[in-house]
């Protein structure tokens, strides 16, 4: 019999994780005080962050440990398999040979955990009592409030109100996980009061949330703020995707040519990514490419620029793509990547020419989805469908090159909880929306005037 | 660092199932044409299933190959982990130890494709062209639409109308799967357009979707019919379960003294179970244990007699626990297990005192759900926190004892789909209801008068 599940044993969880920051080919540009416009101290992010998170975000340590305590979590769903999908491969007729590592298999159904568990440990052991985070649809805040059960910490998730009023599962996630989840923009804060008083009405926005909980964790003494991608500390959590998938193809004899992940924030991609880049940097020839969609098109449409991280203003600013910290993707984006900016570290790679960006459309996205889900069985998360799209490309160039080619993409997460976008796919509810060219020129002038 | 999952190599996936017929103390009664009120033969079961299936049900051989296209699929999850609930047996505080095998990881989360997909493949060797079969929920449904997919057979699902309404993610899997939905009653079959006449307004229940898929499958030449739970096939091909939990735990060097599973039509608690009740019937002191809701306590306040399978009389006539086919469980159940037979072979070992069954109330059930998630993570199915308050009971009496006791039990699906049932419990409004016996006496006066 073929292999499909290519495991490895518990004691593979890897042992620490992977810091891409002293492989980089350019040095990184500092992260900015919204307020002062100074380059931010340590001191300065400590409202916000416990100081080992702050120490890992700066660090320039190759190889971080990872804490047997972080690791024991882990174990509940980690290492996660990497499959070979051979019902794939024949449906496309392709002499590529296409593997994915599945994140889906953790108890919140996507990789968000994998940094989750260090986050909520390294509060704890510094004495953080309860964290405060935002979500949209739910991905980041069900993890978030599953790793705070896991350590005893109070959690506060601000999620974005038209989730939290349609999207009712990951709420009930949450709040199974004990997590206190409060519809944003809301009455407990000044920034979500501030919006309210404008348009009591208002829906919200994962930019709006953000500011809210950054807003609870600085008025709060005990309590920290969390973030569920974007950051360097968060994109280097999810190394052990990674580290993981590369030891996986090694015990089959394989090595990809291209290593795919979607992108919104940057954090499973990251995850999946940089171990490969560092092999790259050492002369390996392989291709990275981030699928993005064309209704939230940062790394393909946006600028490489300072930005706020939120549209309150009040996070920290840095230098990465954005399409302006105003910009709101269109209602009818039914497959998440939302954020208006990118993680800072795929942003410098993506720049340097390391990681190649491309933008899909959600339509031909879903059709990738759909005929995995009837082929490999598992159904994906609308995010990771993303993937699924770049990996199937990629696939059918190998077809009409007549080329071998081995592919590898990371499948984030399962869309158990997201059937409706696929019922709204297949109703011929969702188009392709493409942001007018004027409209992201637009959002981009409010950017930050950093003088360095 | 401590094992928390026990995991075996693809290679590993069983390679036969486990017959327990040829075990059995007893002779098995026979199966009675609803109709003739004669046993059935082969012949009068082909307008149902497909040969190879019916000669499965009436093997007497213990063991039967596991074709490799069958094993193929099934690798995309199996074999299945096993985990040591090391964090839950802490907050129990209890010196038990507690092992669960997981069946969650499959693509629609649930053991149930365990035996779709060996039914839709020995179909399609058959030559049948569309298989008919019904769901409550939706468990059943997703999984056999997985499997013709597969398989490349179509698939008509008769889903009971209330859950069509209510829980529409299932729903949402069985099209992304490819499978025609259709609310039941229908007007699609005589069966529904009887209920129809009487109740325009009919919710239906999985009584009348039985009769419907049965019809169309009776009625049309390519059809067949497919159940995904009660009989002696079904819980065959569920062993794989209990086969791989014998291997893993002898990997730890453990053996359980209990073995839970929860009770509906029986296929989970079967494949679990019945690998250890042969080594049972060897001698092995070990205790097996079925646990059902007090809402539909088959087993525990059930008589073992002859009772049709469903509501309409179509079906064949088994002799099994029943509390009557005209039985309905109270609309407040949210854990599922609503059928109201049991599977001949589970009940003729209930009856022989092999395996004990016993009954509690879905709100113990969704507590115990809860301390489960809180611990270990993972956010079990309603239908599988019956096993979870087995096991915890058993953990907490050993703790109790002071005694060292090892627990097995099986954690048959995922709750990602099910997070209404416990918006339901934590918003307080499930209750206990536990049948009063003058209505269970009157759904039992209506048994068929079987005389052999």
């Amino acid at each position: 019999m073929k292999t499909t599940k290519i495991l490895l044993p518990e004691d593979k969880i890897p042992r620490q994780w992977y810091n891409i920051i002293p492989d980089l080919a350019g040095a990184m540009a500092p992260v900015i005080h919204p307020g002062t416009n100074q380059p931010v101290t340590p001191d300065d992010l400590l409202p916000l962050f416990p100081m080992p998170l702050i120490e890992q975000e700066v660090s320039t340590q190759r190889w971080i440990d990872i804490p047997d305590e972080v690791r024991e979590i882990l174990a509940l769903w980690r290492p996660s398999p990497v499959f070979r999908a051979h019902r794939l491969e024949k449906v496309l007729g392709t002499p590529a040979k296409i593997y994915y590592k599945y994140e889906g298999v953790s108890p919140a159904g996507s990789h968000k955990p994998n940094t989750a568990i260090p986050q909520a440990y390294y509060n704890k052991v510094f004495g953080t009592k309860r964290i405060a985070s935002e979500t949209g649809a739910g991905q980041w805040g069900s993890s978030i409030a599953l790793a705070c059960q896991m350590f005893g910490l109070e959690c506060t998730v601000y999620m974005v109100k038209v989730s939290f009023t349609q999207k009712p599962y990951r709420k009930s996630m949450m709040q199974l996980w004990g997590a206190e989840v409060i519809p944003s923009p809301s009455n407990l804060t000044n920034a979500g009061r501030g919006i309210l008083e404008k348009d009591p009405e208002s829906n919200g926005s994962l930019g709006i949330a953000i500011s809210e909980a950054v807003e609870d964790a600085v008025t709060h003494e005990d309590t920290r703020y969390s973030l569920g991608s974007v950051l360097n500390h968060v994109c280097m959590h999810q190394t052990v995707i990674g580290l993981e998938a590369k030891e996986q193809m090694a015990l089959v004899g394989d090595y990809p040519d291209v290593v795919i992940g979607c992108h919104g924030g940057g954090s499973n991609f990251a995850g999946l990514a940089f171990p490969f880049v560092a092999d790259k940097a050492n002369g390996k020839d392989i291709r990275i490419l981030a699928m993005e969609p064309i209704s939230c098109p940062t790394l393909t449409k946006g600028v490489y620029n300072f930005d706020y991280g939120d549209t309150a203003k009040m996070a920290p600013i840095s230098k990465m793509y954005t399409l302006g910290h105003d910009f709101m993707p269109p209602g009818i984006h039914a497959g998440g990547l939302r954020y208006h900016g990118a993680a800072p570290l795929v942003s410098q790679l993506v720049h340097e020419g390391v990681v190649e960006a491309e933008a899909v459309g959600q339509v031909e996205c879903f059709e990738a989805a759909v005929q995995f889900s009837r082929s490999e069985g598992i159904i994906p998360a609308p995010e990771s469908s993303h993937a699924i799209r770049g990996a199937i490309n990629e696939a059918m160039r190998a077809k009409e090159e007549g080329k071998e080619k081995t592919i590898l993409f990371n499948l984030s997460g399962h869309g158990h909880v997201d059937m409706a976008a696929y019922d709204a796919y297949f109703a011929g509810k969702l188009e392709n929306y493409e942001y007018p060219s004027e409209t992201i020129s637009e959002s981009l002038k409010n950017l930050p005037d950093v003088k360095l």
